[in-house]
């Protein structure tokens, strides 16, 4: 088996799985609870926050865990959108981000808020001066991403930093999901980042688990009231075995992703230079200032569906851009935000690398690549 | 070791975690990919849903994942308030909800909505007449528990059915996290009910895993959008590992439902009567129509905390009515609502039993507490 469908989901470690085993039958405790079983809990909770919190080099207190990317996404929008609403109720989000922020932005746009997308450039890349020009009194919240989920374009963050550093009432929101372990910490969490998403099975933890982080001292409001928990942000009796084995599997992560991604990207660009030799494919995603692990492309007249059924036949397995819109069959956003015409948007498939993905597989790979692409030839 | 805080949080069953730990190293794939791997957790996804659908009585279409009891708890009142806002913007919750519930709907009323408290009488159940009185043309939710958290009360939910008759164009939510395995499911979820949150780590699933029952056909905005899973009202990459291991807690949990209630209530009723033998003892939670697991008490003149910690001290683990409420210090909600004054109820402690425990750990439980009744004498 080849899995290379690593943005939409990887399998979690080894490491992590025995944490989460240990935790949730040593640990069992409601960290709320006033006795020591309580206690240890909120022990292995606190430690679990300032080690993810060290190795963004934030501090605990602004770190907050979620059940994943689109709680992270969700609360993020929805919580500056009511925060800030005596103040402005107006929002922009990136016109290609992942549906957890874009339809978090929808619904706003049916409660009086109002919504602008921030347009992308043909490569993908949100455009700085029209993202500027959207900019009003009335703006509370800017929402861009880290890495587009669906071709892996890293986005202007730094530069969208400095857009926003004199506009200091304006929220910006980063959704780091595919950037964690991609691309350098400090490249999406700079100083003006104010919020940004995290979820943990992207990058070898359980599903389930993710986190925000919130710049200390910035108020957002809660999108799930009640027990308290969270310093009263997100209540829910903790669930401390997911976060003690994702703080385990963001370590790992980040203990190697310097020398991860050198691998992973040699492996990207071989894949990418025998694609470009080929006439009828489109290579969607760039070179520079795209993350090491997403490529997206397509063969000229065939639909990405097939292809990803073609591949499975050997046991090799990658997407249709993003696990998401895989099923409704609808054509990836982010081709369509960058003008790429709807048929051919339709024929993107995604590979998705990770370090546990090695050579041989790059190989096999591009051997049954070359295998499909010839016997598509009598369809194109 | 006796672990008496059972409503707090239960130990994950041993069978639980294997399921978890198989599901979750062996069908990684995303539900959402094209692929195999990808159809493969869809297959377990929708077994665990037709499972808990079959073990409730009810259909697969009318199960909704969700991140744990104050999810579904949020998005019922929040969903319902926002979907039906149109029609009305008054909704009813009862005085001893949870705060899941009991803040979802204060929040609500920050938001423009007109929240009443449904009173209950001096024994913890809701005041029905009172509850009627309330009903209004623009009233489109009804949320009462099904059994309270703090002292046991089984509320009269196929009465408020009945009241309800009538009344299609009111939503009516029950929260059941602390009813599930402790009361039979038809004395909660009737047909008239539209909506009950259930939470896996109340059943020994792990934490971070619960479930919203949606009645078919009845309408509900969501709370997290995004990627459209859960056929678009509840987003986010399915939790394929906890999901599977839920309905596999669930299934242990019901299967040995009656024989294992006979127990606790039987245990639970010999702490009673010997706790009534005390003069200076207030047994907050009554005899009839109350769960056979939960029994609140306090010490005249102790505080609840004080108990807590001279029960540790022997290892014995039990709570001050509420695990959210423990470490806030606040008194216990419900009891305040029941007229208790506050310094009674700052007395209060918990125990919460389980078919894990066993008479010999009420009697242990028994000896020590005649040691600590005797030791308070002097403060009291
Ligand atoms: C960029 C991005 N944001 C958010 C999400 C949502 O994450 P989750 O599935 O953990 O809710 C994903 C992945 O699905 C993603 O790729
Ligand atoms: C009645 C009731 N509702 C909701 C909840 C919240 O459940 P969870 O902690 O899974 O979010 C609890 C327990 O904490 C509860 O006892």
């Amino acid at each position: 088996m080849i899995y290379f469908d690593n943005a939409a989901t990887t399998q979690p470690y080894a490491e992590v799985l025995h944490t989460y085993q240990e935790v949730a039958t040593k640990i069992f405790g409601n960290p709320s609870s006033l006795h020591n079983l309580g206690s240890k809990s909120t022990r292995i909770l606190e430690a679990s926050r300032k080690q993810i919190a060290e190795l963004l080099g934030k501090t605990a207190d602004e770190i907050f865990f979620t059940s994943g990317g689109t709680e992270s996404d969700n609360w993020a929008i929805k919580g500056v959108a009511f925060e800030k609403a005596r103040y402005g109720k107006h929002i922009i989000v990136s016109d290609i981000e992942h549906p957890a922020v874009k339809e978090s932005a929808k619904w706003l746009s049916t409660q009086g808020f109002e919504v602008s997308f921030a347009p992308v450039d043909e490569k993908g890349f949100v455009d700085l001066e029209k993202l500027a020009e959207l900019l009003r009194s009335d703006t509370t919240l800017v929402s861009v991403m880290a890495v587009n989920n669906e071709i892996g374009s890293i986005q202007p963050i730094q530069k969208i930093s400095e857009l926003l550093a004199d506009k200091p009432t304006i929220s910006f929101h980063v959704d780091a999901v595919q950037a964690i372990g991609k691309i350098p910490v400090s490249d999406f969490l700079t100083e003006r980042v104010d919020l940004a998403s995290f979820s943990g099975h992207k990058f070898h933890a359980v599903r389930g688990v993710g986190f925000l982080y919130k710049k200390a001292g910035k108020k957002l409001a809660p999108l799930l009231t009640g027990g308290g928990q969270e310093k009263d942000l997100r209540s829910t009796t903790e669930n401390v075995a997911g976060i003690a084995s994702m703080a385990k599997a963001l370590r790992l992560t980040l203990d190697k992703e310097e020398v991860a991604n050198i691998k992973i990207a040699k492996m990207r660009q071989i894949i990418r230079e025998e694609l470009l030799k080929h006439g009828d494919i489109t290579v969607f995603s760039g070179n520079e200032n795209f993350a090491p692990n997403i490529l997206a492309f397509g063969i000229k007249g065939v639909r990405g569906e097939v292809v990803v059924h073609a591949f499975e036949e050997h046991e090799i397995y990658i997407s249709t851009t993003s696990a998401c819109s895989s099923k409704s069959g609808k054509a990836a956003g982010t081709l369509i935000s960058m003008g790429v015409p709807t048929p051919s948007a339709q024929t993107a498939v995604r590979i998705s690398l990770d370090d546990d993905n090695d050579m041989s597989q790059v190989e096999q790979f591009l051997t049954v690549f070359r295998q499909i692409y010839e016997k598509t030839k009598k369809v194109r």
